[in-house]
């Protein structure tokens, strides 16, 4: 049973403080891992919040990469190894055995586990997950920065993988932020058309280098009138309300307006303006384990990366005060720094 | 050109009275057909009650079945031919250069043309269409009765042949009306599992009849809480407002809710609803040309029956009053009468 050090909050509103605890023993399917880095998500703020009402003390993070140190007895035998370099994201454990595992989807596995909703995640020194969702890091990824892949990264690559988007497809990202440029560098690679709607001006040259073939305000439904029935997919990245009516009307017959932020409030949808183009509207959470191998290997390929400045995990209520001042460079990465 | 014999809405609220006009001459692409029956549909009522703003006189009707009296040079090389019996739908002309139609999607035609918007429809004694929406009726279903099969019928068939259903899927129908009628018979052929959600428990017995393997109530959520998470396709073929987060909560992982039927008011989609089990909103117009044929095959080959009552078309006002009542037996057909 390992000693784990880690960052936990103790109480509401508090500041993030050194805490420990010991890992229960490794059961046969379960993999352990020493955490190197683990990215900062906006979930994560929220969890520490006290949003999802967990129990203190609260240790987030779900981007953790880091090396295997031990492997339970049936772990051994899926292609896992001591000292090598994997990932674990928002899911940390499945049944394998009710019908969304039995199909290939073990993210929507009726008996999921996540990394943080119910146990310590990513902002400590050791974690364990089941095999299933610790993830070899393939060459042509840099791991210290790859954190991110494994939650905003999947998230957003999953829709593309997963609903037959094509190279001819026109595809437009609401919000480039951490989800967002990555959506685009993805959409991008994946050879589509992409339209990048984004509130901030002062990131217009980054996000066509990116990958945006074009860029159009995300505040102002003006600019959409130019662009009505364009779109085969729009992913929503942000949690704000917009005017949903203008953006379900900029979607192509047959296209999709796909959630991967979740507004706050509810979506009214007109079944008129789904209908006459037969039109959908949907949401999905993070991807499949062999939709995550895909990503990976897609995003080495393709030299997609995330965007992360880099914080020593000692200084992590730092890290929290620049992600949550707004003035975070797309992604903040934590660097394990135990003694 | 022939002279059309017809029952038109003449003003605002007006009774129905006979009325005269000319078809425009014969286009290549043209198809003439002679009337010997029209269903009549909500949607009917709906352009009658002046609620599509169409001018006077309006003459509805978009579930016509006939025979062919005459065809354009370009038509006459495309299947048809003098005296066949054919249907037509809700749409009459399809541009057949746009993208969907080049993707075999002409019912998302961008230059589409329905029958009754814009044009006299099939409470007539001639109408005129384009080649391709003039369907021919196959052996092995009955003409005077199968109308509403190129409305109603195609609404609630295509969705199984679109999203890829299963007959190992499970699917709910909310509504057994017109529409629902139909679905049921239709996902009962299909090899699927088919509840019926109803607010008609004097229709029990029919409806069990029609293919339901149960039978649950279509106003008492109370009743659905045994079903959460079941359905992989629920079909709304109403337009009452339901307590859709209740009924989002019934599909299973990757489910999709879709509408037939067009509720007034928009539907309240929580995102996080959608996103954690991966399921989408969305709605379709009647289906493509070469669902259409499918349809008609597997409504023959399965004995797909519409319930239809019939009237003498020069019994309109009645035939309308009866559909207004509620009191219908499922669907109305007129039987075209003109002297």
């Amino acid at each position: 049973m390992s000693k784990v050090n880690a960052w936990a909050q103790m109480e509401p509103k508090g500041k993030l403080v050194p805490f420990t605890y010991e890992l229960s023993q490794l059961s046969p399917e379960e993999v352990e891992v020493a955490i190197d880095n683990c990215g900062l998500c906006h979930t994560d703020l929220t969890a520490l919040n006290g949003d999802f009402g967990l129990p203190y003390p609260i240790v987030a993070g779900h981007e953790v990469t880091g090396k295997i140190v031990a492997l339970g007895d049936v772990a051994k035998n899926k292609g896992l190894y001591i000292g090598q370099t994997v990932g674990i994201g928002w899911n940390k454990e499945s049944c394998g055995h009710c019908d969304p595992c039995l199909n290939g989807d073990p993210h929507l596995c009726i008996n999921l586990k996540t990394t943080i909703l119910g146990s310590h995640g990513g902002f400590a020194s050791r974690i364990k997950a089941h095999w299933l969702w610790v993830i070899p890091v393939p060459e042509g990824i840099e791991a210290t920065e790859a954190g991110p892949l494994f939650c905003a990264g999947i998230t957003v690559f999953y829709p593309l993988l997963e609903y037959g988007v094509k190279p001819t497809d026109k595809i437009g990202v609401f919000g480039i932020g951490g989800l967002g440029h990555l959506a685009v560098q993805f959409a991008h690679a994946w050879g589509s058309e992409v339209t990048a709607f984004s509130s901030s001006p002062a990131k217009r040259a980054e996000t066509l280098k990116l990958g945006a073939d074009q860029i159009v305000s995300s505040r102002d439904p003006l600019e959409w009138e130019v662009l009505k029935g364009k779109f085969d997919l729009i992913i929503i990245t942000v949690s704000v309300a917009l005017d949903w009516d203008k953006i379900i009307a900029m979607l192509a017959p047959k296209g999709r307006l796909h959630f991967v932020g979740i507004p706050f409030e509810a979506i009214p949808v007109s079944v008129l303006s789904l209908l006459i183009p037969q039109t959908s509207v949907s949401a999905s959470p993070a991807g499949s384990r062999s939709a995550f191998n895909a990503m990976l290997r897609f995003a080495a390929r393709h030299n997609i990366r995330a965007m992360v400045e880099h914080f020593p995990m000692s200084k992590i209520n730092d890290a929290i005060a620049h992600l949550e001042s707004g003035k975070a460079n797309y992604r903040v990465v934590l660097d394990a720094d135990f003694e």
